[in-house]
């Protein structure tokens, strides 16, 4: 039983305030971690929150700006620190190498692992990183400066052959990766077995969606269709959209409308503006138009359970 | 009265563990504030005690290691967003103003107020800025990287004028900025009036020292003679002497010898490697050399109170 659960590390704007932390999440999925943003603090939030830092096999960055990135710098050296010898994937808008690499130049560090850094094309979407579990694809954010959102998917499981048939019907084991794939079997005498007797569905694959920063486009629908988890950014609340128009950033409204439009299972909101004290207007003003909206916070974890059809 | 009080908001070293924050302390002195290095978190660690961020005037980076400066570029991005408009001086070895440099270039961004890199050259001592009130000198200390300590002094104030005897001896107002500096006053007749009747001395002048990181070095007690508070690092206590040697580091015993044999008065210790949970040992290793020793605490604020001799 495989876990797929998001948990929050940063739930601040730009400019933090009441204690929020600017923008870090974590996602455990096929028994690894990603990282998705790191804010400053976010090596300091995953202690507090006991996330196993070490199991992060991959950082998905969104775009270069400081509460995005900030905590980067200091994550990698605490790894060296630490004498990390897996190797870290590194994701996001060219330049993040050479940000990293001038702070270390002057500190006279290094990585005690291997680093790969891969530069993502924001102006355009497609498959970035996949592998027999799990596929990552990256599309276009609109913002103010070159931003791209993520978009992680399992992938569909071979069916599950029910062992007992295997004996009842003598099928070679040759046969039993084509079974698994959808074939019906065909036993010595001619009779064909329908595959829906010899197997049982996979779990349905799960997926998670990170859009920040953006202001609302009705396009990003298209590349989040249908996920299960939605991060979206809401910056501010609809009595703030000015503000959130002349920043290129979104409101919990707009975010719920996006999550609508795409057929999303559930909405994270998060990314809160020094303007709100509270934010549980944010899942209001949200679920006014999704009602399946969460207002993000720290520490919260939320997990997508596993189904079959 | 004038506050002179040192707050510390980070007591970590290199590697953060049990909740510790790295480096960074703001100093009250003659009505502003300095902030002394600026590790990761820094700006959220002013949010939870409540520092005024807005009235730091300069800030004093020892060193590039990461866990002393990482979260400068946040809190200089932060003054922005805020609309700071007011000056900021910022001293440090070469290379600081170049690595805040690039993380600006990539995410967009600038300052809102004027910024001031001043290269301060870690191989030598001086004076490195000094006003009518506060002055402040930098000296070498000994690391893996280059390293300055700094040293902060209340300059002495003018002696205070007793105001009944301006009356008294008529003594005519162009004298009395010579009175103050210590001169005595001749009357019309000739009579010599000594300073000391005429006024009262002006209260001690109060000092504050910065070290860190260093190892123990006897040469570095001739730059914090007699100051009233020396920080000085402390990342292992004896137990792990090898190790602070090794990696250029001071154990709290060498803290305690250096603020004997500098004459300080106050020894605050900081800079507590990982390998320690907790931190009273430190403070029981120096008080056993050095009976005013204090383990420095995240929040904790250490107040020289203003004296007249």
């Amino acid at each position: 039983m495989s876990t797929f659960c998001l948990q929050i590390l940063g739930t601040s704007a730009a400019l933090p305030a009441y204690g929020r932390n600017p923008t870090a999440q974590v996602l455990q999925i096929a028994e690894r971690l990603f990282l998705f943003d790191c804010g400053e603090g976010t090596q300091a939030q995953m202690q507090r929150y006991r996330v196993r830092k070490s199991k992060i096999e991959a950082i998905f960055i969104t775009h270069l700006h400081g509460d995005h990135v900030f905590g980067l710098i200091g994550l990698l050296t605490s790894y060296s620190l630490e004498g990390r010898n897996q190797k870290l994937d590194i994701y996001g808008p060219a330049g993040l190498e050479d940000m990293m690499n001038v702070q270390l130049q002057y500190n006279g560090g290094g990585y005690s692992y291997p680093v790969h850094f891969h530069v993502v094309d924001t102006e355009s979407a497609g498959l970035l990183w996949e592998d027999d579990q799990v596929e990552v694809y990256h599309f276009p954010l609109q913002h103010r400066i070159p931003t791209t959102g993520y978009r992680i998917n399992e992938k569909l499981r071979p069916r599950n052959m029910i062992k007992e048939k295997i004996a009842e019907y003598q099928i070679p084991y040759q046969k039993i990766p084509g079974i698994k794939g959808g074939n019906d079997f065909e036993t010595a005498d001619g009779t064909i077995i329908p595959n829906a007797e010899l197997t049982t569905a996979p779990p349905l694959p799960r997926s998670f969606a990170f859009c920040t920063d953006t202001r609302y486009h009705e396009e990003l629908a298209k590349y989040i269709k249908e996920v299960d988890l939605l991060y979206h950014e809401s910056t501010y609340c609809d009595d703030l959209k000015d503000q959130a128009v002349v920043s290129m950033h979104a409101t919990a409204k707009e975010a719920a409308q996006m999550a609508y439009l795409a057929k999303a299972k559930t909405l994270i909101l998060g990314h809160y503006s020094a303007r709100y004290k509270t934010i549980s207007i944010f899942e209001e003003e949200a679920k006014s138009i999704f009602p399946q909206s969460i207002a993000g916070v720290e520490g919260g974890t939320y997990e997508v359970p596993q189904l079959r059809p």
